[in-house]
């Protein structure tokens, strides 16, 4: 093998890399400090720096050189990976004329504004247009890629390498043949008290609780900080430069919490990676459904068991002895896995979760196909609530209006939330079988479980896709039983059905 | 004239701001928050767009076209400046050989590790090679330039254009003339007592009454942040992003609020330059000596005034009754103008801080000069604070290693602090005959001073050199004698001389 190319590719990956690592920054300081009337002056640089990344990646000279590195059979695996994996995107955006490419970058931005105006003016109308260019130029965008399959199943797979309209009408299926049944049963259960969580709780407790909770879970500020922002998320910069924010709800004990403990499954995943492949697409390239899956483990796996507060529970009530002196740790932990049927998907219980995604799921297929027009979306949303979960909203805002994604184009993306799920719940299965969670939990040794996730699913960064990864570490390929059947254990156990 | 050259120049000034943006935000970042185990990362990727930017910034064809531009008569005056300041920035650079160029980078790097070494080792004998090698590493870079001045006269200009060995001599000389008795009649005279400042000052009252400052003075949070990091600084992104950070010291009621002001000073410079210049040289090009006379001119010069106070005492004995509801406005004021000789420049008050610099000058000279040898450098900086200002010290640390400078390898930049001061005197002098600051800051209108600042100095940006602006607003070259006349009133009012 010629190791010269090699080193050459190498080069390359870390000029890349540099931009992005300034990218990621920009965004990270503009969603968490930067002045505000600066932003016009910063997005102009931005934009200039992500001009020079674009040219530097999809310079035709690194694609014959890669060409040529893919086309030698002895070199290594991972190489040929971090390379394949590389090539495929930056030939998906090659394909794009310039002026196409520029003329939708323009669009979305466009778009984007037009979903804000759209969400504070409670409006759908005034994004419904943008939407329907939307889709048009997906269509558009995608088809210069002449792939035979359907345009909505390269979406998703971009999102979820292997998965496609085939494999989620089944995952979803079974959603709805074994969930809407027992969201029913729990509907008409005895409802579980929990309007303790919602007194109020001064966000200076709850950020004393939170250093609690940091210590708790091993999250540690040499390599990973935590800042406020209005929509929470993590940002990974490298294995050692980790940024995960919260919000702290004033009325709500543990929002912040779960919150947290959520972004920081995003964030041990990309600190985990093995440090080798910092600023390669092997580090950068995870993909959603299994990202997510690290996520909502931690957060719903972990977070909200009995064991978990059994370690941290006294530890609240020292700090909020009149909200929950009186709550006995049964009744707080039954309280933060109630479920209902509620409007907005990301503060939805684990049990209604994935029908809010299915909702999206439906209809975007059925606006790729041809079946759902733009025109009357918020009406064709409201009457899915209403059938699956029984509910409709009177605003658009809380509606069809109340995630960011389709007017930024992400589309084909929300599927990859349910399905993390799923991955985490088959992932637990094995965990389970392997080390004593609950007892981990209960004694403080969070991060020995941290470190389980790291030797089996971290450490491989986007080496192996989701389902070469449930295979090494389940035995097995992606099974959503689990997650059912983790679901019916749970509440009907919750809610004695 | 042809448009399309200039077009072309702001095209390439463009892309060169774009990585300065980035880079400026990379080091905010570093400076503040950013987690420490990513640093080897970060800085890997940082030299990366750094030498992208280098680059750039001596493409030769980008010379070609500056050359091109500066020969046509009809060129505007504001083009012509940036693109010859520019050209001379670049020039400085270009004619280093690039080995030359990245071992030197490379020694600074490791200088400036040695110094740390040193001052947390408390032993000069770490740094003293270090710093032989990096003054025979300046004599080598500054020699390319085949310039005809003395070497250390080039590095003066570079910081201060325009200031030479003769002028700080007699500048110094006039410092040292007229402030040494001065300062020796002061140590003669009754001491002000002034103890009740370094009581404990919880911080959480310090930061609440810094929100009272921050009003007063203007600094809104759309255009500029507030940090805290250990040693305060002010980054300038454009216009409308200023970052600067403070230090709040328990046992200190002032440190905090003066070292805002201070950077707040800084931060209204830049936040004041005309928009249009944002990104070129006019807007970043500010001198060290004019960008310091302008946070002195705050702190000092509108800061520790007894009008500054009248408007603000009332809230800090608010929030402080225990400490200060027994001390009076005029003995508050008196106490933070105190003067004793001291150790450390950066916390030196205003008439001994001067000589702390001239120390600095007579050392770097004698250096460039050969009059002064590293080798017990550490000795002969207690014989000159033992000559000028009657004290030593007893550790490296606390004397000759105290400031980060010369590690870094900047020379000839301290005698800017001295001149900032004295220019700010000079400002100070033509401002109080046109408008009324006493009555502004008395009455809440510290932003009718700024704009009187912003009108006359703040929104040329670099577009003239210090002496150029002294002329166009106090009609006179720069006369450091309103310096030493304001210092004389003021320490001899003060303790009744």
């Amino acid at each position: 093998m010629d190791k010269n190319l090699l080193q050459q590719y190498n080069e390359w990956e870390k000029r890349v890399a540099a931009y992005q690592m300034a990218l990621s920054l920009i965004e990270v300081d503009k969603q968490t400090v930067a002045p505000s009337a600066g932003s016009r002056y910063r997005n102009e640089k931005a934009a200039i720096l992500s001009g020079e990344q674009f040219s530097l990646r999809t310079d035709p000279a690194q694609a014959e050189l890669r060409a040529k590195l893919l086309a030698m059979p002895d070199l290594p695996f991972e190489d040929r990976r971090r390379i394949e994996l590389t090539d495929k995107k930056i030939r998906n955006t090659m394909v794009i004329p310039k002026d196409v490419f520029v003329a939708y970058a323009e669009f979305r931005s466009n778009s984007f504004v037009a979903w804000r105006r759209a969400k504070q003016e409670n409006d759908y109308s005034v994004f419904e247009p943008y939407l329907k260019q939307m889709i048009e130029y997906k269509k558009k965008i995608y088809g210069y890629r002449n792939r035979p399959e359907p345009i909505y199943d390269q979406m998703l797979d971009d999102y979820e390498p292997g998965m496609d309209m085939v494999q989620y009408d089944a995952f979803f299926g079974l959603m709805k043949e074994r969930l809407l049944p027992l969201i029913q049963a729990v509907q008409q259960a005895k409802p579980i008290e929990d309007s303790f969580l919602y007194l109020d709780y001064p966000v200076a407790g709850q950020k004393e609780f939170m250093e609690t909770i940091l210590r708790y879970i091993g999250v540690d500020r040499s390599w990973c900080y935590q800042n406020e922002t209005e929509h929470p998320f993590t940002s990974s910069l490298c294995e050692n430069d980790i940024r995960i924010t919260t919000k702290y709800v004033p009325n709500n004990v543990s929002a912040a919490v779960f919150s947290t403990v959520h972004e920081s499954g995003h964030g041990y995943y990309t600190h985990n990676v093995a440090p080798e492949y910092d600023g390669t697409v092997l580090y950068n390239g995870i993909s959603s459904g299994m990202q997510e899956s690290q996520s909502r483990l931690c957060e719903n796996y972990l977070g909200r068991t009995k064991a978990f507060w059994e370690a941290n529970y006294a530890q609240l009530q020292r700090i909020f002895p009149e909200q929950l002196g009186n709550v006995p740790l049964d009744d707080y932990v039954r309280a933060v896995n109630v479920s209902r049927p509620t409007l907005i998907r990301t503060r939805a219980d684990e049990l209604t979760y994935p029908i809010h995604v299915l909702i999206r799921y439906e209809l975007e297929k059925g606006l790729f196909d041809g079946t759902i027009p733009t025109e009357g979306l918020d009406r064709t949303w409201n009457e899915m609530y209403q059938k699956y979960l029984g509910i409709s909203s009177l605003t658009a805002s809380q509606g069809i209006l109340q995630d960011v994604h389709w007017g930024e184009g992400l589309i084909g993306y929300f599927p990859t939330y349910a399905l993390g799920s799923a991955i985490a719940a088959q992932f637990v299965h094995t965990m389970r079988r392997q080390i004593d969670v609950d007892e981990l939990l209960r004694t403080g040794h969070y991060t020995d479980i941290i470190a389980w996730l790291r030797e089996n699913i971290h450490k491989y960064g986007s080496l192996y896709n989701a389902r070469e990864i449930l295979k090494r570490v389940t035995g097995e390929d992606f099974n959503p039983e689990y997650y059912v059947e983790y679901l019916e254990n749970k509440y009907k156990t919750l809610y004695a059905l």
